[in-house]
This record gives C-alpha cells, structure tokens and sequence, in this order.
C-alpha cells in the first residue's frame, strides 16, 4: 500500500513535511513508562498510510501554509486514528494489522484499552494549544459520532436487516468523518476562509466514504499478504458491508447466503462459500460503481477550490482510491 | 454513602443546582441509539456521589459563582468520571459496582469499550465551548496521566517489589488529579485570580489522595452490602494498596502473606486470610494515619482561601472522609 503511494508519488509537495511528521509522531508516543512507550510505538512501527496527516498538510496548501501551524494537528489526527484502531482490535478480536500482530495479540484486552485511551487522550494535549475553537469542537462531535457508528455496528452485528442507508450511516462514523475533518481542519489551521473549509470537507467526506466501500470490497477480494489481514474478516465477524447488502437483495432472506451471514460461529470454508456467492451476484461491481460515484462527486467538489498544485494532488487520491479496488 | 453525605448536609449551598447538574447529565447521555443511551445511562442511575461537580460548583463560590459557566465542566467531569468507571469494570472484570451489575456484566466488553469511548467524547463536546483553553489543556493533561497510572498498575500488579512512593505516583493519577482538576477548573470557569486557582488545585489534589487511601481500606474493612462491590477486590486483582504494602514490610518477602499477593489465582478463603494477616499488622491504621496527614494538609491549604460560607464545606469534606475510613 506505501509502495503502491510512493510509485504515484502523490504526497510530493508534502513529502519532506510527512516525514517530520513521522519523527514527530515516533517522538510524541515516548513516555517514562517502558511498557507503554512499547504499545503506543506498535502500532506506529507496523506502518500505515498516514493518510489523515496527508489530507491536512495537504489542505494547508490551499492558504497560507505552515508546518508549525499543521504539525500538532497532523500529529493528533494520525494518534486518534491509531487509537481506534486500538481498540476496534480489542473489540474485532483481531490478531494481525499490518502484517504484525496486534497490541491486543501482544499485550491482551486491558492493555489496548488504556493503551487506546492514552493515544486519544495525549493527541487532546496537542489539540487544546489550538486557539480556534473549531479544531477541538470539530474533533470532539466526530468522537462522539465515530462511537455512535461503532455501537451501531455491533448492535447489527449478523443482522441481514439492513439497508444501503443504514451502512452509510456507519461507514461514514467509522471512516468519513475523520477524512473529512482532516480536510476541513488542515484548512482551519492555516486560517482558510470558509467557502475553502466547506469544500474540503465535503470533498473529505465524499472520499472517506469511497475509501472505505473500496475497504470493504477488498476485504473480500484482495490478496491476505498485501492486505495485512485475513480475507472475509467482516463477514467472520458479522459486519454486513455493501457487497453483502446487494446480493442479499438478489438471493433473497431464506438463501443459503443468508444463512451463512447469520451464522455466528462460521468455518473458514463457510466464509470462502459466503463470498463466492457474494461475486456471483455482481455484489462486487454493485459496490466499486458506488464507490466510483463517490468519487466523482468528491472530484467535482475539487472544481471550487483554487487551481493550486495540491488539487492535483486531491484529484490523484481521487484516481489512487479508483485503482485500489481491483 | 449518599445518605451520608445528606445527612452532613455537606452540599447544602449547592444542593439545587447539583440537582440541576444531575438532570442535565441524564439528558446530555441520551442519543438516538437505544443501547447507547441504555448503556451510557445505567452507571448513572446506579447513584454515585457526583463529587466532582460538586468540588467544581463549591470551588465557583470562592469568585463570581454562575451555574451557567459552570454547567458544562460540571457535567463533563462527572461523564469523564463515569468513562474511566466503565472502562475500569472491563479491565478489573468486575461486575458489580454500586450495588448493581456493570456495563460490562450486562453488555460485554464490546459495548463497554464503546461506552466508555462515547461518554469520554460527549464530555469533550462540552469542553470545547470553553474560550479559556486552560480548561481544555489541564483536563487533557489530566486524562494522559490517568492512563499512565492504569497501566503503571497493570505493569505492577501482584508484584510485592512496591514501595509507598509507587502506590502515591499510581493514586494520584488513579484519583486525586481529576478532583484536583475539578476544584481548579471550577476556579478557573468564574474566572477566579490563579493563586485561588492554585490553592484549590492543591487542596483538592490533597483530598483525592486521603480519599483513594479510605477507598483502598474500605476494601478490606467495609460492609459488603453498604460498598456496593465485593470486598477484598484490589488482592483478588493483584492490586497492592497501601495496607498491604505496610503489612508487607512487616511480615518480610517470604511470608504467608506475600505468597497470598502474589498468588494469581486466589480462594474466597486466601483473600480473607491475606486480609487478617494484613489487619493483624496495623496496615490498616498506619494507612489512616498517612490518610489524616493529607487530610491535614489540605485543611492546611484553606486557610489560604477566602472565609466565604463553602469554605467549611470544603473543611467539613475533609472530615467526611476522616470519618468514612472507620
């Protein structure tokens, strides 16, 4: 996935600054307990696109740029997502992200918890230097919202009750959100006026919501090393994704693929057998043209912001989230 | 305890507006998710004493008290509160707490993660409005050291190698920074001069340290019933408090006594026989008299406060816990 970034050579008006970034982030988890400097460094050290700190040093380039004024943000934006993965981990029962075992595989449950809990709560330090009060509001209501989406996955957990509106009510807490606040923030930080902040987080938006049908796709297609993680993990775990919702609507709630999404303990076979029928149905094609129609709308948002070099840039992220998902 | 506290009529001078504070957290927890709100309000409904609003609308009566500033730190404390609560009862395994089955018990480690998560947001929400970024910056401070002390004592637990100077750097990170914190920041909310900021802080760090000492006896002395939770819990767990570690000193690294601590897995009948052990030893008086002594100087630290009419209420809160610890 590093790789597949660097060939495109998106982030090169950033590259230097993510880099700081990188050391900055590496520095920022250290603390007088060893145990935990280790746990807060796992995940950091297993790699990682980085993509939040992209968006908002990215977004800064569309005004008056400043690493100084973008490099708490960008430090916190990247330590909140690496809190949730923590403990989405604890929660999934997850052994490998990656490619690396997990901190929960590693250290258990009650480590994670406080482990996740300490990330959130130093990347607060940073966000309260802040004067604009924006910043720790913004951040704030996408915690809150990012929480909602999470309870609401598991209380649908293996449910085939579900609709297209109800998945994007989810994948837009536990993806979009937070794409479309690192946008709309790396704006804010180097004092962008509003019509640039609202065109940035729409287009954040529509983009996080993109990348993560284009998540949920390859979950169920791509190759279990490039990924990092087993194939079919979502329906192991009874997450019901776009793929899924769409060819229930063809095999209908008394099919075999229903049963099988149903079920709560499943055999990897079973797994393999759910997503077989899952292609078959065109369920894959369903979802990469939903996500393709995200991603129009977010390169359209693209047209109302300043010819700079960076909305290039955008628009290449635009292209690299097209690619992915074959 | 709550009948105890009325009975001092400790909160008289703000008795109505704590009432107020009360009903305002039972509306800022609901959400559009059923389980959520369910979840989010089922420790508040199992009581609790609301000391941290309480500390912070006391410590408003120094300057130019105003509920409505002060209404959404008082709200955010006790949310913040009851966050560390939910996400204590996942690591400690606990499931009762005030008498009532816990989050935990009821949902499962998933939906308390979330919970915890969820509340700790909502609560950020509230910060967030503050302009003065003090407000913000202390309880992230504040929040970073918490998890430090948890894992500090998951990294320590059923180890005898502690000293009193490793209990103190875990109880107050474990309780007395957030009401230090809520005696400052109610300070600070009515815009109170900073050596009154700077006494209170002082006094409430004080007081929080004598009241996690009594916490930690009480474990080993109180009535199972009037605790709400089960007695002997912190050497069920592995958590050496300041009882033990006294005893410990006495009965020496070979004894009975030492092997009980360390012992992961322990009877009903080895936690009594450690807590006999510990008795017989005046662990427990020794821990009160350290328990007197910060008691002492948090009354110490008053005298440099105003004589207004919450002062002795603040006094009268120190003799409370003098009391409670019998």
């Amino acid at each position: 996935m590093t790789s597949f970034l660097l060939k495109f050579d998106l982030f090169e008006d950033i590259r230097d600054d993510l880099y700081i970034v990188e050391k900055e982030i590496e520095k920022f988890v250290q603390t007088p307990s060893a145990l935990l400097t280790e746990t807060s460094s796992h995940l950091l050290l297993a790699g990682g696109k980085r993509l939040r700190p992209a968006f908002a040093l990215l977004a800064g380039k569309f005004h008056n740029y400043s690493l100084a004024k973008l490099l708490p943000l960008a430090i916190a934006l990247e330590t909140i997502h690496m809190a949730t993965l923590v403990h989405d981990d604890v929660v999934d029962a997850s052994l490998t992200r990656r490619g690396k075992p997990t901190v929960k595989a590693q250290w258990g449950d009650r480590i994670s918890l406080h482990t996740g809990d300490y990330l959130f709560s130093k990347s607060l330090v940073l966000i309260s230097e802040y004067s604009d009060k924006r910043i720790s509001s913004v951040l704030a209501k996408v915690s809150v919202q990012m929480c909602q989406g999470e309870i609401q996955q598991l209380a649908t957990a293996y449910s085939i009750d579900q609709t297209i509106r109800d998945y994007f009510y989810k994948i837009n807490r536990k993806t979009a959100l937070l794409i479309s606040a690192s946008c709309q923030l790396g704006a804010i930080a180097v004092g962008a006026p509003d019509s640039l902040v609202k065109s940035l987080s729409k287009y954040g938006h529509f983009l996080g919501m993109a990348f993560q049908i284009t998540d949920d796709i390859l979950d169920m297609t791509a190759d279990e090393l490039e990924l990092g993680k087993p194939i079919g993990s979502d329906i192991r775990q009874g997450i019901i994704t776009l793929p899924a919702i769409q060819a229930l609507k063809k095999h209908g709630h008394q099919s075999r693929l229903a049963e099988l999404l149903q079920k709560k303990e499943k055999t990897e076979e079973e797994i393999q057998e759910a997503i077989e029928l899952i292609k078959h149905t065109g369920g894959i094609e369903y979802s990469f043209s939903i996500a393709r129609k995200y991603l129009e709308k977010a390169k359209k948002e693209l047209n109302n912001l300043p010819p700079v070099s960076c909305r290039e840039t955008f628009e290449m992220m635009a292209d690299f989230i097209y690619a992915r998902s074959y």
